[in-house]
């Protein structure tokens, strides 16, 4: 069993600290759920960026590409501190009061710092890791990198030191002397649906689409 | 008519420059679709921060509301350059090629400096806006904050200095050398969706939907 991440003034969020937790596996879940992140740095002047992109992981290290001109790669190659965020919605909840009004959500913030990875392994294994996580199934299902794209694509990896979940789940919380008050109230559930695939315009007439990208749709 | 905003060396992405535009109308109109953003912000020891929360949007200026105590709202309140992003995930886009896999976005990075408000109507304008936003037409069907909700409650604006807006849509653009391979490629979409409300269990039987609620339900 893998063991909790620390709990510091850094990663502990100030506000409801019922809906925190440490534990790396739901915070793993949602990272790997995640399509994408909101990645933030900051620039020598005192400028924060956040940037979303797409990311890969692999035990405590998340990958992520770009070109090698990209500020971004740049950003978390520099080894400086990184804080790179996963957030869902699940719902808008509708309360009676103005002031309890809120979303569902399931949120990770997670801090670190990254380098750029030469070894030609672990690059090849990231390229792999990013398409995989986008699409399950998909890199024995495409042209692999050839030699002159890698070469002009950067993998940065930024290894997670501290991490926390932040949930909010379930039904409004008014208070006791609204309950009785003339106003609707309830939760709107939101989530990201995956619909059918348009298949490319220069596909062979007839293809069929394959398992594994008709796997990612949710129908309604 | 607005004017776009500058395009700078903060505010102008390095990457795919055709993606990215600076006009006024386009940026804002993501902002305002957007249900939450994501704030990045430093703290003095050089640790960014990227928070997910609730906004609500007046002309150039953005407003948060949360906790006195919370740290991002006191980030904002404090003048320090804050970057906030507003994204939406239209699609994955599956090339033939590895390297061109993709997704098909609009992301709004907007820069810009924050105060705390501290005048009452500007800050009651401010509650209204936010539940307007989260939920068009609820200010008039809720119960509006009383005083001592409203004390605890901060409410800080961010003045947007520049802002840009980068789009990637449309198919997949593999090289011509790849399109007569034998890979299925194609654009899979993806969007948020609203589903049917959970009526709160402490309304009364017989509680019907209210229109301003219904009216969020995208429907499959």
């Amino acid at each position: 069993m893998s063991c909790p991440f620390a709990s510091t003034e850094r990663s502990r969020p100030q506000r409801s600290p019922k809906r925190v937790g440490f534990e790396r596996e739901p915070i793993y879940a949602v990272v790997d759920e995640a399509p994408i992140c909101h990645v933030g740095f900051t620039q020598p002047d005192g400028q924060p960026f956040v940037i979303p992109t797409i990311h890969a992981r692999k035990g405590d290290t998340l990958y992520f590409h770009g070109s090698t001109q990209s500020r971004l790669l740049q950003a978390i190659a520099s080894g400086n501190p990184i804080c790179c965020t996963f957030t869902f919605l699940d719902g808008i909840v509708a309360a009676r009061s103005a002031m309890h009004h809120s979303m569902n959500y399931r949120s990770v913030v997670a801090f670190g710092s990254g380098h750029l990875v030469t070894d030609e392994a672990e690059r090849w294994e990231a390229f792999e890791l990013t398409v995989e996580k986008l699409i399950p199934g998909r890199w024995e299902n495409c042209r692999q990198p050839n030699e002159s794209e890698a070469k002009v694509t950067a993998i940065a990896a930024l290894k997670i030191e501290e991490a926390s979940l932040k949930v909010r789940s379930g039904p409004v919380s008014d208070i006791a002397s609204d309950l009785d008050g003339p106003y609707w109230a309830g939760v709107i559930p939101t989530e990201m649906k995956v619909l059918n695939p348009e298949p490319d315009p220069h596909l062979p007439q007839g293809s069929t689409t394959p398992d594994h990208i008709q796997a990612l749709v949710k129908p309604c």
